[in-house]
């Protein structure tokens, strides 16, 4: 099979091809230099997408709620983009299914772009590609983008609040240490849903999320916009309409608005940082493994210490990096 | 409370100090500069002990296969330290206790320090972290360390292979996306362990691993140790005292061979890349807070892209923080 430039790909794309746009959101996830500058002309075409970022702990039920949104959108006709993180699948090259196996009846509209991508270990190389896949969908006219993620691990939970409206998912019932995990991913919500709400035990869930969220407003500064607390159930389908009509009501809050300039400002610097590091690592890898060697082997001796040998590493790596640059 | 130098812990450690070595984990967990002289003299100081990196997805039973082995090798006289990574706690500040929670029978025997750590999201900060600690137990006297993560993300994998002895844990009975993900970790293996072999399923397992690693000899080059598969259950004490066993064995085949160094210099190096990241991205992130708002004020607009306007920051960074070392 011959390769497919991505410029080649990114004109196949605009012209609504689906073929093209997974091949992108390949390259874009394995940070294949070839594709940067077609990335690089998607990021400056995009941005016309409300993109919502969904988080929330395992078990609480995320991937049923958005193949739930998924649907009610696409009954009101809009094409819808997903993207989901599954942090579970360092290694399989590709992502785990399991969650995706909710959205088969799904899977068969074309109005629907489903992607999962796998988290990669390494240093924001995962955000950035992931929010080079939302730019893709966006360029290729999906107006609605959902960015799901699982609320565990910074990386996760920072790549769900670089999103237009950010919705974190309680569920009730699950354990203690599940709560506790909780208390980093709660306060990024624009919106707080809480799933399984068929269940008894959802209204103590509720009652703690809104009490939560009063001391919060107690001793903060006055907020633009009220976060909501929303009861849903992917079983009965109550207050998914609800939802919708929420994350609607926070688009139309951010839209001209200073706070939705802010939003953008604050992703935009998110993102910048990202694939700052991912360039820097990138290029530092390369230049360090001419030098790595010989330290690795004083420092094997415990001759060194892993400071002083990391600080030699840098400055020959630099200065074999970066020399030329710089004089 | 008054600040105590971390050179003067370093003191206490070494006189036997618990409280000493929890402080300084915790100063090392939080990457403080202050620490970075004492922990560079522990690094000197340490390598008698022997290091096992114990890994398997979620719910293995890695945790109580630890305890069991704690418990056993305290039988045998041997002070033993545990550090355990539990990723699912990026955001509590210590770390959860949930899985500790078995341990509890163990902790208050003076002869083992448990350390639960969490995992940091960004770019080699645990990896840091969680081997200075294990250096940190070293100095202080524990002889037997096991160093336990959870085998999902690569991270936490490539940690429990920064050992002299890796086990890979598998349990019976998970289902294929479990296994899935075991592929990437299986690998790193220095012993195989099957868990919960007091169940029916577990023959399979032990088979699998079994067909699946005379495969690997047939392709790989020949090796100096063969990969043992261990049958245990933390339930009726079988395969316990056989794995210690293979340990020591396979620390025996370390101990003064070349395949023993080999295996230092790699750890070695691991640990130079991750401590340089970790002292590399702090530069640059406190380097770069000069010029990234302007930068992602451009970027926010569309103006430039995150790839351009990523170069600019590494080149006005480097700019700023390395120029006089190289000029």
């Amino acid at each position: 099979m011959t390769y497919v430039p991505s410029q080649r790909l990114l004109e196949q794309l605009q012209a609504g091809g689906t073929w093209a746009l997974g091949r992108l959101i390949s390259r874009a996830e394995a940070g294949l230099a070839e594709a940067r500058p077609a990335l690089a002309e998607v990021y400056r075409r995009a941005g016309a997408a409300h993109v919502i970022g969904l988080t929330g702990v395992p078990g609480s039920g995320k991937s049923t709620l958005v193949a739930k949104l998924a649907a009610a959108l696409r009954e009101r006709g809009e094409k819808v983009g997903i993207v989901a993180i599954d942090p579970s699948s360092p290694y399989s090259g590709g992502a785990i299914l399991g969650d995706r196996i909710r959205m088969t009846e799904l899977a068969n509209d074309p109005g629907i772009f489903i992607r999962s991508m796998a988290t990669r270990g390494a240093t924001g190389g995962m955000a950035r590609a992931a929010l080079d896949a939302v730019d893709l969908l966006d360029v290729a006219g999906y107006r609605t983008i959902i960015l799901e993620t699982v609320g565990v691990g910074q990386d996760e939970v920072e790549v769900a609040h670089a999103s237009d409206s950010t919705v974190v998912v309680s569920a009730p019932g699950l354990g203690d240490d599940i709560q506790a995990i909780k208390a980093g991913v709660l306060e990024i919500a624009d919106i707080h849903v809480v799933s399984k709400c068929d269940r008894d035990d959802a209204n103590r869930t509720l009652t703690d999320l809104k009490q939560m969220l009063t001391l919060g407003t107690m001793v903060g500064p006055k907020r633009a916009w009220a976060v909501p607390v929303v009861g849903v159930s992917s079983y009965t389908g109550q207050g998914i309409d609800d939802l919708l009509g929420r994350i609607a009501a926070h688009r139309g809050a951010m839209t001209g608005s200073e706070l939705g300039r802010e939003r953008r400002r604050r992703v935009a610097e998110f993102r910048l940082q990202k694939t700052a590091e991912t360039l820097l690592l990138e290029r530092f890898t390369a230049g360090a493994s001419a030098f790595a060697p010989a330290l690795a082997e004083t420092l094997s001796g415990r001759q060194t210490d892993p400071y002083a040998a990391a600080r030699q590493l840098i400055s020959k790596t630099i200065r074999k990096e970066y020399s030329n640059e710089l004089a």
